[in-house]
């Protein structure tokens, strides 16, 4: 098979027939819609990188599994070196795209279940392991997308999943067959899912005694019957349906959020890799978690280096690039995107192999890494703001600048320096609003406090991982105190 | 004539028969159109407020030019106590209608141009301030909205006025007339500008000897001839043009910005105040600038306000507002939104009398009031986007809510707490989008960065009017270091 | 009596003979101690402003209980102008002394005992106000120096009063008489007390029933019989006790904390001011702990200030003063210290009166004030540090500086701006080490921290008076939610 | 010779019989003076870590020059590993000692300037590389302390090291002599200078055509004739000569700092490694700084982690180590130093080989690593200081402590959880004193923001590496801009 061309991933997309309801409507052709087209294009990015020369190299690998060269997206990483190798991939995707490409979550599941059956197998005498095995194996030598699904709604958030007035607000086997599991209920967030072909389930968090039907971990294809997606609604989404891509900020790329429906979904025995062992659903989540807070090291300080070259090209452009506090600001961003990306590498090179073989992530690190996520591209977004000026809240519309009185008086009011053309002023101040407070902030800004888990959830990893009795201890021998 | 009532301002707008350039298009009904509409609500809240028992005490106060009872919007502060009472005002009108409400810039242009056109004739000879109180009184009386526009496009920073290749880019005297002046160039950023009866003119920054063209401060009629506008784009502001008011956010006001074009247009001496004295132009500017500094600790306070409360009304709608976390955060809030008001309070507490015999706010303090408008609400938005959750991202639409499966979906997976109805919370979590994200956020983020003048106009206030010689003196002293 | 002048207030503290425990003995003469004079001649300040004919007006007032001009340290408020002056008179307090003054504490006791006891002899028919009222006109004629003890040593703090195993852990009502109370307990934290001339004792905490022996307040002479006072241990506090004043930093003034212990001390009912009253408890607690965090918005900002000029003068010494990263670091310097005080201002121009009739602070922003200061003051210093340079860890002693080799070294390479003395810059390093990491910073920063409560007791405040359910009524008003 | 021990180590320095100013006096056996006595203790124990059986392998290293086992403090890099173990040990030497343990600044100047003296040979034809070579591998296998001596006293900052009225404020070489050169001038702010058998002296910036006699780079002993020091005075230093060690806080290490002059001093051919090459003085800078850049990423973690591991032992020693907020703050404390910690081990695994065979770190995140270490140990003290309570400014000292009367009230008043000891109680809190405002916070707080160059350095480091240019031609390209 080999790995697919971008075109070549369009097309098999296009073949899965996919249908979702968006802004009311659901679109004969969902690939081609206006709000869906520019997403694709992102994970298309992430197969053609595989093909080109100055990129080849690090976006392909030789799979384990299969023996093949595999995209890096679908690896399953054999050293420490394999996990910042991903980082940089990651980093490398970002600033190309200037969006979320979607394409890590089902990479960061697929390592995160590879470990977890492993062990689950060992303690349970269960197979799911060479299950998974299989799977991935194929997925590899398709070279696939998969969606890691995980956000339950989790409706009133003060009850468990078994007290829940509706059982379905936690996604849960709902009946047993001969051959197979059928699963219910939803899963919110899913970014990119529309753009794959493949779903990884998994649980939302730890399961406990009781809570068996909540335990379960599958694959099903995105095109299984009883799915239903409805797509989610965004800052400024609909300049992505108008004439003009002036507006739109970002030209050619940009982001998606989809809700799933899982109405009595059948998955075959052996699509599945959990089946109620609630003691093995925290560790899953946990490791999955860490892989994917780890990702966000790589691929915000992607955006945040778009964003700092867009202000940087718009301070030229104003004619103010040699003030010192403009200097001061453009380097303050680099300083906060270059932290990012530093709890990146660090939690990968810190990472350390797991019983099963593959490489798991420093878990402590890649906490830290998330949390500075969810802090260092806002202060990134208000410093573009301060530079780039009030325009990014008043300049007018393409439209008007289509107009020819609008238009002329827009040319002669918006000119600055005499080195650069008006309407590419007007293109960096439209890229910048769309990473500040349009469309591209879902995912540079809502997506980094939310995606991977909320702050929170970093901060419970931080002070569970990070050894406190044991820096007690050391203190208490440093005074002499029993 | 008497204090409007809201609908009597709307239709005195409606009567001016203003054009716009508007998305493409120069729409026949002005006021009526969906993306100015909501805009000149909020305007009339301030109307209405004049007349509402509860509020007219604070609203409404005597005019010491006309002897009547005029709204405080078009009031000359005679008191510090009147300084704190606008601020007070502000915040009552932003926690009402959740954006800006449009009405403090003339205000603030007024009082600095009083209080200024008595010095410049004191020392010049000039007849400006009785023309201004002329004037004035009319605006009182007839009980008016004016535009007080400041900003000139600028060109390229690194260049004077004068050393512009096209002299427009700074607003200009281009001819003077036995009966007047002719003025040429735009503003940019125009607040409220098509809501406005009447502009008034004031130069950017200081001019120097040689750049008297520049130095001009004048009224014109929002419908002189020569005038010509052109819509802000903005962040989602085409939802507002949508059928169903839910994904809009605030579902009945919103802001609004223009540039505006002067071509040509002729001011009679009667309306001109300011007319080459180049020595006047930067006082004229920064008791302005401090004036409006201080309106953002009113006005930016009471948008915060809403956020605040929608993001607790969330967590509760969560299940979520017993924890700790939860709670820390929204008391990080109050903190930050009510130390924005403090210095709203502080800078109008202790301002002084003017010679023309107006109060100006403390200017130290006013533009330590606005620096701190350029951080919190970044913070702010930042910590309702924790709170509320990824939602903010991932929400379907109000059209998707009406599909009868997409609905049903949508419903049951978007329930939370049993006590609230899950409309009700797309309701609120559409609300803190708009104000984090969406078309809201421009006036509570972007304008709060650059409305007013950007941070660095602070510091460099700050810096003058800060005294540090004479801090440094007191510890040469301390320290007896001669 | 009148006004006391600084020389006859140190007399007078000198005739009352206490003793202390300093460093291991308990010196004859404790008010010329090396550790202690520096922190008298900072409250002698207070009494000789009150003479000086620039600040006269500003210190002194006319007192509504003995109808005589008092100090302004001993002054029950008559209106919002009066907290604003006592906000500015701490601020020149503090400029002036670089330190703490100390004697804010029994200030802002009286005026919560005044209002408190009012209210409470309202409603229990007991006769604590005029008492109080007897006690505090012989304070104001006498001039005196009152310290208010409030902070109980706490125990463990998982504990309530009645609970921990030594009652003595929260001062307490041991033994009742005819003609008075037996208190026992101690006081911590007791900036100044070994300079005051008085005592009000106060409950560190709301009592609740069954609490009764710990709902007490009362006054004592500092000299009582049964008093034991134990000198803190400060940073770099002996550096007062040696020959040269050039390291010490401060060269004049410093402050002072002491751990004072009640056992069995004698009050007599004339003294006495709760004795029992749980009810009362929580109030008196939050209205003193509201009038010493509006106190911090003058003093600190005062601190500030030197410190301030500190940073100013030695960029000058520097010769980096034009830099503009350090420009713009003093330039935050300012806007920080600023905001604490602009605080203040506003907490004490919002004030209202109290049904006894003197002046509460603003509760919610007097809160929002603290809670600045234990943020601010420490990014003041961090600043600072910043600006000064290296030196402030790492420049010679005084001692060396006399030694004829290593003197002439010192001159020959601490050289720096032509236009300075090398000694003066070394001044102005350790006046900046004094405040950042000596001495003074115990004042500066761990006093901003916890003096007047820790920032968790602000936060627990502003929760409270913030009125959020008003804020989610508002929107759900706006929201049409039910 | 082989790898010393601790105590071997101590002997060697005692029998240089190096003298010092110290607070006015030469003490006759300098290294056993209260004051130098600890800092020598934690550079032995670097030495006493290379045979311990748990740290061996981390803190030994085989070397390439001399292919003996050598202590890691005199490593020359071989691999990115060989960075990140340099990392790792420094952080467990920082957590073991809670202070600066003063042998980096050596290793980082060998390895820059082994790198630098081959492409200098390389260019010039100069013999530097194998002078330094041999000059080394004599200090692997006497297992040496290297002082780096960089930092000159700079004298009026805004002249040129050739414009200063006195050449010496930047050592110079002041003659040429047939065997060797002499230099003039002086070093501040050298860490453990003291206690080091040897000096690299390299210079301070980026020399021009012109000032060659400052381009100089040469070893001496720490016993040459005329070599002066005095050493510098911290806060609360004199607490170590007491007699009780409890309040000193670090009952056992310490750091130090002092003045070094150089009063012409004589350097023999063979130790000197760069004498005028001023096109390779900033790259040696450059180079130097970067290493002892990521340095502070291990080290101030490490005293990080004491500072957190006292933080937490504080909260329950206080019995509030539940309370919520107790806990986020301690997590926030972790949060933070694992950042500075990544961005140490992120700049080491992303090191690069040299022309010279060695490795270097990542210059662009090193400066990042840095840069952060100027602000988060701040806010580590800060949080430690507010979650250890007011007692930090007002504990009585050891000496009260052992009066029969105070130390009853002591130990009475200052009980807290009853699993408690008061005393150790008290020994933590003075641990905590120590490094947020005592002895241990001249290395934590102020050597964080000045020792390897303040944070404007870092800054024009991180402008220069960052590549703004490459990041605003992606955007363009991004844009379709020309």
């Amino acid at each position: 098979m080999g790995l697919k061309k971008g075109e070549e991933y369009l097309q098999s997309i296009k073949s899965l027939g996919l249908k979702a309801h968006v802004l009311g409507e659901t679109p004969e052709d969902l690939p081609e819609h206006g709000l869906v087209a520019p997403s694709q294009k992102a994970v298309a990015f992430t197969y053609d990188a595989a093909h080109n020369s100055e990129t080849r190299d690090l976006f392909c690998t030789e799979s384990f599994l299969c023996k093949d060269v595999v995209n890096r997206f679908t690896h399953l990483h054999q050293s420490a070196a394999d996990l910042v190798n991903k980082v940089k991939m990651q980093r490398y995707c970002g600033v190309q795209t200037g969006c979320c490409f979607q394409r890590c979550v089902g990479l960061d599941a697929a390592n995160a279940i590879f470990s977890t059956t492993y062990e689950c197998d060992q303690k349970h005498g269960s197979h799911y392991h060479e299950r998974f095995k299989d799977y991935w194996r194929w997925v590899q030598q398709a070279d696939l997308v998969v969606d890691g699904a995980m956000t339950d709604p989790k409706g009133d958030r003060s009850k468990r999943p078994v007290e829940q007035p509706d059982p379905d607000l936690f996604l849960r086997i709902k009946a047993h067959r001969p051959d197979g599991i059928v699963i219910s209920g939803a899963k919110l967030h899913q970014t990119g899912m529309l753009n794959s072909h493949e779903i990884l389930v998994m649980p939302t968090l730890t399961m406990r005694p009781g809570e068996e039907p909540w335990a379960v971990c599958c694959a099903v294809p995105t095109n299984a019957k009883g799915i239903h997606y409805i797509y989610g609604r965004q800052t400024s989404d609909t300049r992505k349906l108008e004439v003009s891509k002036l507006d739109v900020g970002n030209p050619v790329y940009g982001g998606q959020e989809v809700m799933t429906v899982f109405d009595d979904v059948f998955v075959p025995h052996e699509r599945v890799f959990m089946n109620g062992e609630v003691d093995f659903s925290g560790i899953l989540v946990e490791r999955f978690a860490s892989y994917h807070r780890q990702s966000y090291g790589g691929c915000k300080a992607g955006v945040g280096d778009v964003l700092i070259g867009a202000t940087a090209l718009i301070a030229k452009m104003n004619g103010v690039d040699r003030a010192s506090h403009i200097n001061d600001k453009i380097v303050e961003m680099i300083h906060l995107n270059e932290t990012i990306y530093s709890c990146g590498i660090a939690c990968s090179a810190t990472g350390e192999q797991t019983a099963a073989g593959n490489f798991q992530v420093n878990m402590l690190l890649a906490n830290v890494c998330k949390l500075n996520v969810t802090r260092f591209p806002y202060e990134l977004a208000r410093l573009a703001t301060d530079v780039a000026g009030g325009l990014l809240g008043t300049m007018p519309s393409a439209a008007d600048l289509a107009d020819p009185l609008a238009g002329k008086y827009i040319r002669k009011y918006l000119a600055a320096s005499p080195e650069y053309d008006t309407v590419d002023r007007m293109k960096v101040l439209r890229l910048i609003e769309n990473l500040v407070a349009g469309a591209g902030a879902v995912g540079y800004l809502i997506e980094s406090m939310h995606g991977a888990g909320p702050p929170t959830a970093q901060r419970i990893m931080i002070r569970r991982q990070a050894k406190i009795d044991q820096k007690i201890d050391t203190v208490k021998h440093f005074l002499s105190i029993k």
